[in-house]
Parts: structure tokens; C-alpha cells; sequence
């Protein structure tokens, strides 16, 4: 009695509808399933007749054509592992499962491995671009089981963004949990891009004085040429929105305690886990956490006065624009440079010349430099972002804007981690020498840890704090 | 035909050496074992004739009185699960095992589950203070089962350092993990005092121009009143060690590529884990990191030169001064918090008066100002330190110098991480405002997250991006 449907999206929440709607835009027929029935109905009544509702994952998959194609949206966690007990008790050898959530890249590589036994190829497939973005175009970030990709690119290609010379926002991107890999990394990047932001407004609003009509047209004049990017944009518009019952800024009565999902956790553990250092995305992280504390700043504010303001300040607009240009640049190269690493380590694959041309468009770090970034990967497995000429030149270009943003945030009370934190990187990552020949001397003075010498091989250990005898070992 | 000996310790290495002989200079009968004949003939030479080494943790365990008491000194990990398991297999209940080494407080509370089947006490317990204090008295700090404290505490009193009022250095912390957790955290904030150090050190050797000489007697001057401390000791004899084959101080041949062994690396991940801001203490992990990445280091130097010098410079070594101490006050302040968000959510009852209290003699981050922290905890269940008067002058008076510090640095090129990022952190968590009221915007107008207004209460969603009409949900 039934046409067999194209594909199925199980999870018919704000995303998971977006996509079942985009997919059938694009003229896939598909099937969306959702325990919901209100879900549901709400999606039947907005999709064409060529595509139906189910309340059940296992009248979804009996309608679907062979190999089946199911899209998971539902929350990262329990509830995709439920989904893929069900699927998998359903589904036949060849079928793909994607999961299009959050899910933490070491949940994927478990069930690309629990679904490969029964032959079940798993996608993961990280997802961004809001709800916006899920319905007219995402940026789609898949990985894992690749013999699934001939079947599904079509449907993927369709429904994602188009990047700036027409190719869709979307790519194979390599083995195992890189898909989501790569999307948790794209949120550490957006957790430090954002808090720029913040930082930059923090410096306008105070030091500088701006009101919030000069802030909105200071991000809008910045949102052109390299810096042309979808969180710039936005930022200017939010601006001009007013309090529909004061005379104030909408903005200026939100409240000033950050959310977050665990994303940009994520991304700071796997840094850490892996030993890639990415001071400025875990920065990012533990600033929306000191936002969230409201009763320390409150019960601290009083007796912890700002200090009197330097009258020796010269920062300028053009500074911090300089200033979030150079930090926002080097987010990336520290999330690149975990990508490469987890890559690496887990033998997946992944191009970083890939990545960057996935995210040009349709997700919310896309920013014009992506081009120049996918550019100056080209070919190379991975490669520190500085070592890049354009990007050396560019970021040269807006270190003196940082270097005063820092000081200035620092001379006047102006927290700005993640510009701070910034800072520090480049100047440490750019040191041919660091002091930490001293750590290693306190090191081997106190635990006999050990250390090299800069003139010859070999490792030693020293009585720095005896007779200071030295020995080879 | 064999005296039965009081206590035992397996692992013979130079820690596990060390106490076994502490425990014997104390008067404790010591059996010592160890796989390796060698380690045992060791210590069996420089023991008194009342103590015994055995090649074999049964025979060690089959002679010792009743209830059993056993160190377990073996590196952290899978050693520790094998010879809790054959321990397991020897041992009665009401026995006691107590891990000495650097374990995970996630494995301590597994162990313990374990051993309690059984009706083993499994105590976790810190030990730091390297080999000499090992030797000669550390800091001890023991969690777990808590019916064991009365029959390990006088010989883990007795071997331990004494404070500066004569208590010991040991004293019970609490429940499950706790003793694992609190020397953890101890070393993490001990990464961020020792990279502190360093960054001192670049700038009094790099802006300020001071010689070997000069920074030795300038770190000698400063260990003295507020700041006495083993690591500033420690630091101004290793500036004085002079390279036994050249001109040159020791510490200037060494390499600058700092290793870790990763409890800074599990302070971190604690933080994120718990949601404690500790950014600080991720920052002297991630700056070890960078300095061992030679390649990319030494890759980038060439092309990104040091800012020319600016010459409104008007650091002084006071500043610098007020620099490290306030760096050092603030990590202890993101560590102690951290301690007592995971006291709180692991029921483990820990009081951060105790923990000050054992750390001011024995341990790597002893610093007068323990004596003032105890007092500052007294009663409190956790407080924030800054909360605390005596601290909150301290800082306040330190700040300036800080302030000059990481401005200085951000100006000529000298990376200061930890010090910007404590910077940085007392600006946000004493701050009545932060600009978090864009990112919540932010959040809500790509995603759809929902925020809260400072005016009333109720969650609201925006269409910043759309008709800028507001639901309240």
C-alpha cells in the first residue's frame, strides 16, 4: 500500500524537524518518527504528501527503501543509545544509521563498533547552524563507517549550506568519531569567539565609552573583508534591538550569567587528554563559569573596587578590532591543531584542508578567512595555522591592537581572559627559549625528575640542592 | 620463629625507600617488599635489624600483626590494582591497605568498593614532599574508610613533617577519594606556583636585564614574611649551581621543555568536570605543553619577533613581587574551591581549614600564608579566600604590581599566561557586571537557547534576528 520513503529522521524536535523538512524541500520523500505525536503532527501538517509521520522507530524503518538511510535527532547521550538498540534490532546488514547530535566522539567510535557487528554502517555527523541553519542549509560535519558515503552524500550535499563558490558545506571527513570530533572543536572555537566578543564589548562599553548604537555600527563596520562572519553579524543586530517595555537595550537586561551545553567542555578535556595545548578555548569555557557564579561576584564586588583608571590609555576602536581579529585567528589554529592531533592518534583521516571548507558557510564560526585557512592547509596533513604566511602577516598586522587591549583590560580592571590568554600562546609558542629550563631544574631538585641539557644529549640529574654533583643517567 | 612487624610497605623505589625508613627511624618494625631483589637488599642494608625485606607480598603480609597495616608504594595505575588484588587474596577483614602513591581519587573510590567487599579499610592517602620529605617528613593526606584512622594515625603522625606550631603535616581528610583528590589538586596548584616562578623569571631576566646573580638574591629576598616558601628556597639556590664544564650557571644549560607526569593535567579535567572555574591551573598545564613542542617553537621564532621594547617601562622588581604573590594566592584560591565543590558533591565532608593546615610544612607548595588560610577556613564548610579580609588586603595591595606585570608583558613580548589568566580571573569573579549579557543574547539568537533578565523574573526567548517579538516561557 505504501511508496517506500527516501529517508527517516528520528526526533522531530526544533532540529530534527528542520532537517526532515529541508531533506523533503530537496525532494527526498522522508519519514520522521518521534514518540511525540504533538511532534509529530506538527511535522505532517508542514512537509508534503510524498512524506509521513510515525510514531514509531520500527513502522519508520519498515517503510523505508533498502539500504535504509535514518537520520537520530534526538539529545546527545542515553537517548541515542536507546534509538540504536531499537534500530538495531530492526535494520538489516548495509543500513546506515547517522547520528546527527552532540554526541561525544567517544559514544560514536562505541557504536560504530556495536552496530558493525551487525553490519549496520554508523555516521557521525556533526551538525551546525542553529535551527536556522538545520532548515535552510547546515554546515554537516560526517565521519565514521565510509562505505556508507556513497549513499548518503546526495541527500547530505542537498541539504547543507552552499559555501561561497558553490560547493555544499559538507565533506567525508575521515574514520571513527571525527564527525563529531571535529563539530565539538567547532563549538570550542565558538565558545572563545564569542567570548572575544564579549571581551572586545566589555572594552568598548567601559574604557572606551561607547553607547549601544556606537557598539552595534563598531561589529557592523568590522563585519566586512577578513572578519566578514556570522557571529560579527549578529552581534550588530543585537544591538539595536530595544526592551519592548523601557527605553532600554534588550541586551542590557539580559541576564550576565553564560549558559553552556558541555561542548566547550568537551573540547578542553580532549586538549587535555591529548596533550594539545588550547589555553584560549578552555579559557572561554571557565569564563561563562565565573559568569555563572553569581553570589561570589555579588558577595566580591563591593570590597574589590575597580582600580582608578590609567590616564595613560590610548586604545583605539581600530586596536581592539586588531585585537579580536588576532585572537579569534588563534582559537582556530588551537582547534585546528587538536583536530590534526586527535586525527592523529586515532588514525582518522581527517584533512584540516576539509574541515575549514565545511565550515565556510551554514555554522556559527563561519567567518571569511575560512577560504585563506582551507588554502593554507592545502595538501598538508596538518600545520600550525602561524606557520602560514598570510596568516603570520595578518596576525603580525593586529598584534600591536592586542598587545594594548591586553594591557589596557589589565591597567583597568577589565577582565579579558581569552584575548589575554591569546596573547600568551603566540608569545610562548613563538619563543625559541622559555624559562622553563627553571621548572625543569625545580623539578629535578625536588623529585629527581630529571632533565636534558641545550649543548649536548643525554639526561641528568643534579644535586642542585647537596653538593651540586651532577650525574648522567 | 619471627617477631611479627608492625607495618609494611610494598614498593621499594625511592619513595616507597624513604617512609619505609621514616616509619623505622620512628620505631615502627618494618617489613619492605619488593619484586626487585635489588630494591630489597637496599633497603634491607640501611634498615635497623628490627625491620625485614621480603621479595614477596605474601610473606610480607603473613607476617605482619594483626590488623594487618600495609603501604602500597607502586607507580599510579594498573601496579596498584595488581597488588590490591593479590593483597586481597592474603589479607583478613578489618586488614588495611592505604595507596600512598599518586592515584586517581576515581580509582581510590573503586578500590575502596572493592576492598570493603572484603572487609579490607582502604585508605587513599597524598603523600608529597619528593624523596627528602619522604625521607624526613612529608605531608600526608588520607581519605577513604575512615575506621582505619585510628589504627594508621600514629605511625603516619609520626613519620610525617611537623607544622610550625609542632602538629603534624597528616590529619583525616574525609570520605571515599578525598586524599587522592586534595593531592591532586595540591599539585595543580603547585604547576601554577612553579610556572608563576617562571614567568617572574622572564620578566626580571628579559625587561628588567638582571643576571643569574641578581634574580637569585632577588628570589632569595622575597622568601621571607608572607611569601616563605619551599619553592621560592629552592629557586634561589638553583640560580646559584654553577655548570661543572663551563662558565655558565646550570640552569641556563638546561633544556626548556617542561615535562609532567599529569596530576596537573587531572586538576584540569577535575575543574571542567565540576564546573569550578580553575582557569589558572589549566593554563600552567597547557604552558608546559607549549614549551615542549620544540619543533613548532623553533619553526615560528624566526618569523615572529619580539615587539620593539616600549620605553614607558616602569616595572620594578616590587611589582613583580606583588606580581607572584598575588598569582599564588589566587591559585590557591581556584584549588581550594575546586576542593570543596568536589567535597560537596561527593559527600566527602573535607574541611579546608584541615587541608591548609597539612600542607604548611612537608609538601612543594608550602607558604606561610597556610597558617593564615587555616584561620581564614575555620568553621567555613568551603569559602572563597578573596572572601576572607586578611587575603582580600593582601590581594588588593598586590594588585597594582600584577596589573604592571601583565601589561608589561603584553607589551614586550613576553609570555605570561598563568599570571594574565589570575589577572584576568579576579577581575570577572569580583565583577557585579560581566558582558555576558551579549553572549546569553548570542546564544538565544542562533540557538534558540532562552535567558534570564536582571529586572524580573521568567526565561524568555527573543527573535533578535527576526520581528524582535519576546515569549516569555
Amino acid at each position: 500500500m505504501n511508496t517506500q520513503l527516501d529517508l527517516g529522521v528520528i526526533g522531530l524536535g526544533v532540529m530534527g524537524r528542520s532537517l526532515a523538512l529541508n531533506f523533503a524541500d530537496h525532494g527526498f520523500s522522508v519519514g520522521g518518527a518521534d514518540l511525540n505525536q504533538a511532534f509529530v503532527k506538527l511535522f505532517a501538517d508542514e512537509v508534503g504528501d510524498s512524506s509521513r509521520g510515525f510514531t514509531s522507530t520500527h513502522d519508520l524503518a519498515t517503510n523505508l527503501t533498502r539500504p535504509r538511510r535514518l537520520m537520530i535527532m534526538v539529545p546527545a547521550g542515553k537517548a541515542v543509545d536507546a534509538v540504536l538498540e531499537e534500530l538495531l534490532g530492526v535494520l538489516e546488514p548495509g543500513d546506515i544509521v547517522i547520528d546527527g547530535g552532540n554526541s561525544h566522539y567517544k559514544d560514536t567510535e562505541r557504536r560504530i563498533a556495536l552496530a558493525s557487528e551487525r553490519g549496520i554502517l554508523f555516521v557521525g555527523a556533526g551538525v551546525s547552524g542553529g535551527e536556522e541553519g538545520a532548515r535552510r542549509g547546515p554546515s554537516i560535519m560526517p565521519g565514521g563507517s565510509e562505505e556508507a558515503w556513497d549513499e548518503i552524500s546526495a541527500a547530505l550535499h542537498a541539504i547543507a549550506a552552499d559555501g561561497p563558490d558553490g560547493e555544499p558545506c559538507c565533506d567525508w571527513l575521515g574514520g571513527g568519531g571525527c564527525g563529531h570530533a571535529v563539530k565539538t572543536v567547532h563549538n570550542g572555537i565558538e565558545y572563545a569567539f564569542m567570548q572575544a566578543i564579549c571581551e572586545t564589548y566589555a572594552l568598548l562599553k567601559g574604557p572606551m565609552g561607547l553607547d549601544a548604537d556606537a557598539i552595534a555600527s563598531t561589529f557592523g563596520s568590522w563585519n566586512s573583508g577578513d572578519m566578514k562572519s556570522f557571529l560579527l553579524e549578529i552581534t550588530e543586530t543585537i544591538f539595536k534591538v530595544r526592551d519592548s517595555g523601557s527605553d532600554a537595550r534588550l541586551v542590557d537586561m539580559v541576564l550576565d550569567e553564560a549558559q553552556q551545553k558541555g561542548t566547550g567542555k568537551w573540547t578542553a578535556e580532549m586538549a587535555l587528554d591529548l596533550g594539545v595545548p588550547c589555553p584560549t578555548l578552555a579559557e572561554a569555557v571557565f569564563a561563562r563559569g565565573v559568569s555563572s557564579r553569581h553570589t561570589i561576584r555579588e558577595a566580591l564586588s563591593s570590597g574589590h573596587p575597580n582600580p582608578t583608571a590609567s590616564d595613560t590609555n590610548s586604545l583605539t576602536v581600530q586596536d581592539l578590532r586588531d585585537a579580536l581579529f588576532a585572537t579569534v585567528v588563534l582559537s582556530f589554529a588551537q582547534g585546528l591543531d587538536l583536530i590534526a592531533s586527535a586525527s592523529d592518534v586515532h588514525g582518522w583521516g581527517v584533512k584540516l584542508e576539509r574541515v575549514a571548507k565545511l565550515w565556510r558557510a551554514g555554522c556559527i564560526i563561519r567567518i571569511s578567512f575560512l577560504d585563506r585557512i582551507s588554502e593554507a592547509m592545502r595538501g598538508a596533513g596538518s600545520r600550525h595555522l602561524l606557520l602560514d604566511p598570510w596568516f603570520a602577516d595578518r596576525v603580525a598586522e593586529a598584534l600591536g591592537g592586542l598587545r594594548r587591549a591586553v594591557s589596557a583590560g589589565a591597567l583597568q580592571g577589565v577582565g579579558c581572559p581569552v584575548m589575554a590568554s591569546a596573547l600568551a600562546y603566540y608569545d610562548t609558542v613563538r619563543a625559541a627559549r622559555l624559562p622553563h629550563n627553571l621548572l625543569q631544574a625545580q623539578r629535578d631538585a625536588f623529585g629527581a625528575h630529571t632533565y636534558r641539557r641545550i649543548d649536548r644529549d643525554g639526561v641528568y640529574h643534579t644535586d642542585w640542592l647537596g653538593d651540586g654533583q651532577t650525574r648522567a643517567l
